[in-house]
C-alpha cells in the first residue's frame, strides 16, 4: 500500500513532531495506533535526531528510522523528514570549537541546549550537508515520505571570526565599494568613515550606541547566510527526488534574522511555527494574524503560489512569559480551524509524545505524561474527525480586499537605539491594525512590499517605517491606480539603511498624504492624548502640517491642540489617510471600517456578531464560510448553507454553541 | 585557669564573630572586657584572617593569634577557631590565576572580595590544607580552643578547566558508563547523545534551554566536592586533637550548592548562619523554620544525634532587597531565644565590632560604629544574663508529632528552565508549610527524604519534586506503618535524575494518594482560584482524578470547577492528604490543623493566644516551655511552673508583657 | 574682517555643535546663512571628525576644515575648534586593539560607537596627539578661531593592562607605601592585605561584594588619568598660541569619573553640557542647579574665576529614560536664559543640523530634518535676537548669600554596595536641597568642599558623607566665623577613604551639631515617617541624641517616635542643624527658609509669585534682575527697571506673560 501526500488527494494534513528516538519500539507501536485513532495522517520525525542517527563522526546508524518510517508507510502515514542540523551532537561540538556560536560580548558558547553551532563556520555547513547528503540518500524514494523538513527555526546569529570574514563578504557584494558602505551607514557621524574593508566588524560590544546601518545589514546578512544554509540542503534533497518538496519551518516574530517574505521564494510549502504569546482574546487576533503572514508569504514570496501549513502548534498551552497556560476545552478546535480557515493545508502539532526528560519536557503534546486517556487526546481525536470531513475542500482563494504591509526589515530597524522612543514596533503595529480589522470583520491580507496587490481596495502602511524607492513607487502605483491607502506614523521616515528621509515626515509619502510632519511628540508609556471625534492615542503624537489633505480628527487638549491627528488626502478617485498616534483598539476599529467602506470594502459575514470569526473562501464549487464563535455565549449568524462538520443544512440562521466552529458551503448568493 | 567549652558544663554558647586582625591590641582588651560584661563565653576567631596569617607564601605570622588566644582563655572565653581559607590572600591569586573561578559565561573572575577561589583547583586544596595544617600544629591543645570552625559558608562553583574535570570525575563515579548518564539525563533529547566523556561538560552559556540533568548533577557534584573540601581539613584537625569537635558553618537557601542533609553527617555540630529576610512578621516565621532544619540535620544527619548551634545572626539588623533595617527592641531577644527553645545550644552573632571599612562596613554588630553605650549593646547584655539563667537545661528533645520533608535537589530541580512555571520554589513550600503549622500552634520537624520518622504522626511533602524509588518506599514505609501524610502538588513528579514519572501525575504516590492527575493549569503571579469550603488558592491548581480518594474541597469557578482541590485516601487508620493548590494561609493553616487533629496531633499549647509562639522541650528534669510574646500587646497563657527568666513561679496563667519571653520549668501535669 | 571672540566684545556666545563633515559644501552655504539669520556667532566644530581629518594613519585631509573656517571667519562667525579625540577612527583600533577598553568583566570592546579607546594605553595618547598637535599647527593662528574645545566629554573606564599598570602607579603616588594603601582600604577585613604592588589591580569582576576603598580610588584615578589626557592636549594647545583660550565640555553627574571641580583649575572657561531628564517642573530645577554647579566650579575651582558656558543643550528635546520628549513652546528660550542669568556667558545647542544617519540621527537639533521652516527654528532666531539684546551686560556676579556643597567622591562612595541602603545619591541629596532653596526664592551657590565661602551665611551639607580633616576644618572655620550650617544625614559619616569615623554618627561634625546618631533607620522605598510640626521624611531616620543641641522637630510615630528629627545647635550667634530625614519637598522648603531667615538671608524677590523664577545679578552698572514665569499663568511682580528685552520701563509692576522672560535693569533701590 502506498498513501499519497494529504493534499495530494485533498486531504487536510493532520499530525505533528514525533520523535522516536527518544522511546523503544514498544512505544513507536502504541503511538502509531494512537496516530491512527486520532485521524494522523503526517508527521514529522527526525527533527533533533542527528546524534542518534550519526552517534560518532561518520558512523550512521540509520535502522531504526527505517524501521520507524516502514511503520509509517504500513500504517498509512506519511512523513515529513527532517534534516536534524538545528541541533549537532556533541561530538561535533567537540571536535570543531571554532563553530561553536560566539555572542556580542565575544562568549563562545558551548554544547548543551540545541542551535549551538555558527552557521557561517565551514565545519558545521560541511558536517550538515553531509547529513543531509546521508538522509537523501537512503530516503529520497521511500514511500512515506511526503515532505522534507529542513533544519528547525533557523534563526540564530554570531560573531566568531568566520561570522566576520562572512559578514565583510556579504557587504563587499551588497556595496561594491568603501564609499557605498560608508555613505549607507552614514559613517561621517561619530568617525566612523571605513578606509579599509579589514575595518569593518559584526556589531560586537562597544561602548554606547551602536551605528543603525551596521546593526541593519547585521541582520540582512544572517537572513541571508542561514538562507543559503537551507538552500544547500534543499538543492541537495531535490537533486536526490525532485518530487518530493522541500521546506523549512519558520519561527515568527522580528527577533529572528529572517526575512520571511525572501525566503518564501525558495520553498515549496511555506511553514510556520505559531504560539500564540498571550492567553486572552488576544491569542485569537494573533492566530488570524500569523495565519494571514503566512498566506502573504505563500502568495507572494516566490513569484508563484505555494501551499502553506501550520507547522507546529500548542495542542494544550499557551505559553506566556513566566508560565504554560492550559488551553481551555475547545480552544484547540478553535485555534486550528482558524488557521484551516485561511488556508493553512492542516494542523501539525509539537508535539506528538511529551518527554519524560530534557529541556522541554513540560512542552504540550498530544500524547502526554498522563497518556492519551486524557481530553487533550481526545479533543484532538475529535479534530482529526472534523479535519476529515472537511477532505476536499481546496484552500481556495480567501476573500480579502485590504492589504497590510509587513517587513522585517523595518521591524528591525524600529528596535535600534536612539530611536525616539523605545519600544517601537513594526509587527506591533502592524497587529493592531489587523487586530482593528478583524474586529470590524474585514479580513486581510498581510503582505511583504512590492507584492501584487491584485484585488486589494485599501492598503494599510502601520509603521512601514523603512521605504527603499521601489517601496515608495509600489505604494504610488497603488493609489494612483485607484487604490485606497492608510498610512501611520513612522512609515516611510526611513530608506533601506534607515537613514531618515529629509524634508518633513514622512518622506517617502509626503505628496501622497498631504502631509508634512514638522516634529514628533511621543507619548510617555502612562500617557494618552484625546481626539476630537472621541477617543484617545497612545505610544506617539506629531506637528502634522496638512498640504492638501483634510482633517479627520484633530488633537484636543496639550500642546498639539487643534492640529490634525488624522487626515486623509483625496487622490483621484481615492483617499489616502493619515494617521499620526496608535488609535485606541475602538478608534482603531472605526476607522478602518470608514477607511474600508469608502474603499468599497464590506465585513465578510456583515451580520456575524462581534466574538464570531468569518473567513470566506472561494474555489471552483463555489464559496465556504468559516465560522468561529470566539464568545463563551451561543451566537445566532444569518447564513445558508451546509455545515460541513455536522453535515446540517442551514437555511438563514445558524447558532453556534459557546466555542464551537462551522464551516458552511454557502448557497449561492 | 581553664575553661570548659560552654556546652561541657551545661551552659549556652554565647558570642560572635570577632576579628582582631582589624583592630590593635588596645581594642582587643576592650572588647574582651566588653565581652565579659555581656556575658559572652565563646567568640570565632581567624575566619578572614589568612592574609594576617600568612602574609607571604609560607611565611606564617602567628604571634598575633597566640596572643589573642591567650587573653581569650585569661578571661575564660572559649574560642571557635576558625580555618581562614574562605579568603585566599591577594598573594595567592596572582600566584595561582588557574585556581581563580570562572562564570557560566567564561569570566574568570578576579581577587577583590572573598571566595575567590574554585574549590576544585588543586593549588586551591594544597594552601588550604598547608594553613589548616599550620594552625592544628599551633593550636590543636590551645586551652583556649573549644571547636575548629572550617572556613566559612562554602557555596562557590565554577565552569574552570580543573572543575570540569572534575566533574567529569565526579560523573564517571556516580554513573560507571555514558549510557547510564545518557539515560538519567535524556540524552534523546535535542540530540544531545554523549559518544565520549569528553564531550560531557559543565552547563556553561549555551545557547538556549539547558539539560535539566546536568543542571542538577552539577549542582550535586558541588555539594560533594565542597563537601571534600572541608572533610580533609577536618581530617587533618581532628588528626591533631580528637577530642575538639569540628564543624563548619551553614548559609541557607537552595541558590547555595549545598546538600545540608549530606553535610551534616560529616560534623561534630550543626551550625547555621540565618539572617530573616523580611522585616514583617516573617522573620519570626523564618526564625522557627531555619531552627527546625538545622533541629532535622542534627537530629538525623549523621546516623548519631549531634547538637546544633545558630553560628551567625545578626544583632540589630534584618537585610531586605535594599535595605537593612534595625531591629525594633527586644527583636534581638526574641529571634535568639527562639533558636534556643528549638534546640540551638546557644547564640553567636555576627558580628562583635563592626568595621571602620571593608565590604560589610554597615553590617550589623554588638559594638557598633558608635560603640557600647548603645541600646544594641545593652540588648545583648540583657541577652546574655538570660542565657546565663537557662545555665543546665539541655536541648533535650523537642516535642513534636509532624514531620516536614525539606530536598535540597528538589529545590534546584524546580527552579530549572522549562517549568510549567517561573517561581516554583521548593524551600517556599515547605515555608508555607510550616508557617500554617506554626501558626496552628504545633511544633514540627523538618527532615529531609529518608531520614527515621520516629513519633512523626503525620509527614508533610511540600512540593517535593524528586522521589527516588526509595524516597517513595520510605514514604509509603510511613503510611503502611499507620502514619498520616499529606503530600501538595508537584511532590513526587519526577525521579532523582528529574525524569517525569509517566502515567499521571503524582508518579510516586499516585496509589498512596488515590488520585491521578492528568493537566497542570498553572495560574500567574496574580491569579487566585476559589475553592469550595472557602479560601482560595494561588501559584497552581490541576485536574485531580480520585481513584479512592475522596474529595475534601473542590475547585469553585474557572475551568476546574467543580473538580477535586484537596483530596484525601484512606488507608488503614490514616490519611493520605492531596493539595493540588497552594492555600492561602488561613486556609492551609486549617487544612494542616485538621489533618494534624486526625492524626493525633495537637497544638503544643493550646491555650496560647495567637501570636505567642510556644514550643515544649522534654529532658531528665521533665518539660521546658518556651513563650515568646510576638505580638505588641500582653498576652495571657494558661500554664503553671517556674519561670527561669525571673524566677517567679507560675500558677495557672502567665501574662507575657509585649514582646516578652518565658521560659518555663513546667509543673508535672 | 576679523570678528573678536563673542565674549571679548560683550557679546553672548550663541551657537552649537556643526558638523559640516557629515555634509557637502552646499549644505554648508546654507547652514551659514540660516546661522547669520538666527544670529548665531559661535560654532563647534570637528568634535567627531578625525576619520575625516586623517583618514589613514598619518594622512591628513584638512582642506575642507580650512574651507569650513574660512566661510564661518567670512560670515563673522567664531568657531569653538575641537580637537577629535573622542572617536577615534576604525583604523586606529584595528592597528591598536591592546588601545579598545575592557570592561570590569573582561569584555574587550570593539569600535563602532564612540568613546573607543581606553585614556591610558599609550598607542591612544599618542594618536590624540598626533591629531592635536596637527590642528594646533594649522588652526592656532586662524582668524576664526574663538576657543580650544578639546575632545568631548571625558567619561570612560577601562580595565585593561594599560589601565590596570597606571592605576597601581597612581596608588604608589597616593600612597607612597603598600602599608598606607592597605590602612586606607581597610585590607584587614576579609583578607585582603596586598603583600606585593603587583597583587593590586583594577576592580574587575569578583565573587562577592568588592571593597570600598578601592571603587573609591580607582573612580580618582580615572578622573586623574582623564584629566592628564586633556592637560597635554591643552599644553600643545596653548604652546601654538597662548592667546586662544582652552577648555573640554564636561557632563554632569557621578555616573562619571570626573571630580569637576579638580578640573576646573585646569580650564581657561568651565564648559558643561546639560540635559534635564524630567518633562516636568524638574526640569527647570535641574537647569538652575547645572548652571550654579558650573559656577562654583568656575569660581572656585581654579584659584581665579573663570568664565563659564553652557556648551551643549538640546534644542528641542528632553530626553527621559526611554523616550524623547519635544520642548513646549518657549521652554527653549526659558532653559537657555536660565543659564544666561546664573552666569553662562551664551547658550550652546547640540546640535546644529539633525544628521539623516548614525546613532543619534534623531538628537535634538536647530535645524531638524523638516528643515528650518519650523518651529523650533523660529524659536531659536526669536532667542539669538533676545540673547543680542543683552549684549554688554557682563555676567557680574550672582547674588548669593548660600552656598550649598556639592563633591564628587561623596556621590561615587554612596553609590558603593554594602551601604545601609540602596539608591544613596548625594547629587540628589544636592538637588533636594537646592530646589527647596529654588521653591524658597532663594539663590544658592553650588561649591566644592574647601572652596573659598566668601559672602555665605548659610552653608548646606547634603548627605555630604566624605569628610578629610581639611573638609571638617573648613566647615568648623565657617561655623566659628560666624556662619551658619545645616547638615542632613550621612554627611560626615566616613573619611576621604571612605572609612566610618567612629565613635558616634556624623564622626566629622558631632561636636559642632551638638548630636550623636546611634543608629541608622534607613527606610523603605514606599515608607515615610511623620515629624512633629507637620511634614514627612523619607528615605532615612536615625537614632539621635542631642548633645547640646535643641530639638527643632522630631518622630512622631514607629521606633522612633519622640526622638528628634530636626535638631539645632547654637554656636556663637549661629546655628548649626542636622537634619537626619529627608523631608518632604513643602517641609524642606519651609526649613530651609526658616534656616535662610535667621542666617539673615531673604528671597532674591520677596514679591515674585511661586514659579516665577528671580535672579539678580551685580555689574558695574548696578543689578540686573532676570525673571522667568515658569507658570502657564500671567504673573505680577513688583519690580522696577527697564526690560532690556523689551526696551519697556517697567515702574512697580511688571506682568509676566505665561512662560515669558524678563532681563530688568533695575532702578537703584
Amino acid at each position: 500500500m502506498t498513501t499519497k501526500a494529504p493534499w495530494d488527494d485533498g486531504r487536510l494534513c493532520y499530525g505533528g513532531d514525533w520523535n522516536p528516538e527518544q522511546w523503544p519500539p514498544r512505544v513507536w507501536r502504541e503511538d502509531v495506533a494512537l496516530m491512527r485513532a486520532a485521524g494522523v495522517n503526517l508527521v514529522t520525525v527526525g527533527v533533533f535526531a542527528w546524534s542518534r542517527l550519526e552517534p560518532e563522526p561518520g558512523r550512521y546508524t540509520l535502522d531504526w528510522l527505517d524501521d520507524v518510517l516502514d511503520l509509517l508507510h504500513s500504517a498509512g502515514i506519511r512523513a515529513a523528514l527532517a534534516t536534524p542540523t538545528a541541533s549537532p551532537p556533541p561530538w561535533f561540538s567537540l571536535r570543531h570549537p571554532d563553530a561553536l556560536p560566539v555572542t556580542a560580548d565575544g562568549v563562545r558558547l558551548t554544547h548543551g541546549s540545541r542551535d549551538t553551532y555558527c552557521a557561517a563556520a565551514p565545519a558545521y555547513r560541511d558536517a550538515a550537508r553531509s547529513i543531509a547528503g546521508v538522509l537523501a540518500a537512503r530516503y529520497a524514494h521511500h514511500p512515506a515520505l511526503a515532505l522534507w523538513h529542513v533544519h528547525n527555526e533557523y534563526g540564530t546569529t554570531c560573531h566568531c571570526p568566520h561570522a566576520e570574514a562572512a559578514f565583510r563578504r556579504w557587504l563587499t557584494t551588497r556595496y561594491g565599494d568603501l564609499d557605498a558602505l560608508n555613505d549607507a551607514w552614514v559613517t561621517s557621524f561619530w568617525s566612523q568613515h571605513y578606509s579599509d574593508w579589514a575595518q569593518v566588524g559584526t556589531p560586537r560590544a562597544t561602548q554606547y550606541l551602536a551605528n543603525p546601518g551596521q546593526l541593519l545589514d547585521f541582520r540582512r546578512f544572517w537572513s541571508d547566510t542561514l538562507l543559503s544554509a537551507y538552500t544547500e540542503q534543499r538543492d541537495l534533497l531535490r537533486a536526490a527526488n525532485p518530487a518530493v518538496p522541500v521546506t523549512t519551518n519558520s519561527v515568527l516574530g522580528d527577533w529572528v534574522p529572517v526575512d520571511h517574505a525572501r525566503w518564501a521564494r525558495e520553498v515549496d510549502l511555506v511553514a510556520i511555527d505559531h504560539y500564540p504569546s498571550t492567553t486572552d482574546a488576544g491569542a485569537e487576533e494573533q492566530t488570524a494574524l500569523a495565519a494571514d503572514l503566512a498566506r502573504g508569504w505563500a502568495r507572494h514570496g516566490a513569484g508563484r503560489p505555494v501551499p502553506w501549513l501550520l507547522m507546529e502548534s500548542a495542542p494544550n498551552q499557551i505559553h506566556t512569559a513566566g508560565r504554560m497556560h492550559t488551553k481551555e476545552p475547545g480552544r484547540i478546535t478553535r485555534h486550528s480551524l482558524a488557521h484551516v480557515a485561511r488556508g493553512s493545508a492542516g494542523v501539525m502539532f509539537f508535539q506528538w509524545r511529551a518527554p519524560a526528560g530534557g529541556a522541554e519536557r513540560f512542552h504540550s503534546a498530544v500524547v502526554s505524561h498522563a497518556g492519551a486517556d486524557t481530553r487533550v487526546f481526545r479533543e484532538a481525536t475529535d479534530l482529526g474527525a472534523a479535519l476529515g470531513r472537511l477532505a476536499g475542500t481546496a484552500p481556495g482563494r480567501v476573500q480579502s480586499a485590504v492589504a497590510v504591509a509587513y517587513d522585517a526589515a523595518s521591524g528591525w530597524a524600529l528596535r535600534h537605539p536612539g530611536m525616539p522612543r523605545d519600544g517601537l514596533d513594526h509587527p506591533g503595529e502592524v497587529a493592531a491594525a489587523h487586530r482593528a480589522l478583524w474586529h470590524a470583520g474585514v479580513t486581510a491580507d498581510v503582505v511583504p512590499p512590492g507584492s501584487p496587490l491584485d484585488g486589494a481596495r485599501l492598503l494599510v502602511l502601520p509603521a512601514l517605517y523603512l521605504a527603499s524607492d521601489a517601496t515608495a513607487d509600489w505604494v504610488r502605483r497603488h493609489v494612483h491606480g485607484g487604490g485606497h491607502l492608510l498610512v501611520t506614523w513612522l512609515s516611510g521616515v526611513a530608506d533601506e539603511h534607515a537613514r531618515v528621509r529629509l524634508g518633513g515626515y514622512p518622506g517617502a509619502y509626503r505628496d501622497l498624504l498631504g502631509v508634512r510632519v514638522e516634529e514628533f511628540h511621543p507619548l510617555a508609556d502612562d500617557e494618552q492624548v484625546s481626539l476630537t471625534g472621541g477617543g484617545t492615542g497612545r505610544i506617539w503624537s506629531e506637528t502634522v502640517h496638512t498640504d492638501g489633505a483634510e482633517t479627520v480628527s484633530a488633537y484636543a487638549g496639550g500642546v498639539l491642540d487643534g492640529r490634525p491627528a488624522v487626515a486623509r488626502h483625496r487622490v483621484g478617485d481615492a483617499y489616502a489617510w493619515y494617521v499620526s498616534t496608535r488609535p485606541d483598539d475602538d478608534t482603531y476599529r472605526r476607522l478602518l471600517t470608514e477607511a474600508a467602506r469608502l474603499a468599497g470594502v464590506t465585513p465578510t459575514c456583515p451580520g456575524a456578531p462581534a466574538g464570531v470569526e468569518a473567513v470566506r473562501r472561494h474555489d471552483s464549487d463555489g464559496t465556504l464560510l468559516y465560522l468561529l464563535n470566539h464568545t463563551d455565549q451561543p451566537q445566532r449568524v444569518p447564513v445558508t448553507g451546509l455545515d460541513l462538520l455536522t453535515a446540517a443544512t442551514v437555511d438563514g440562521s445558524l447558532t453556534l454553541e459557546p466555542g464551537a466552529v462551522a464551516v458552511l458551503r454557502e448557497a449561492a448568493r
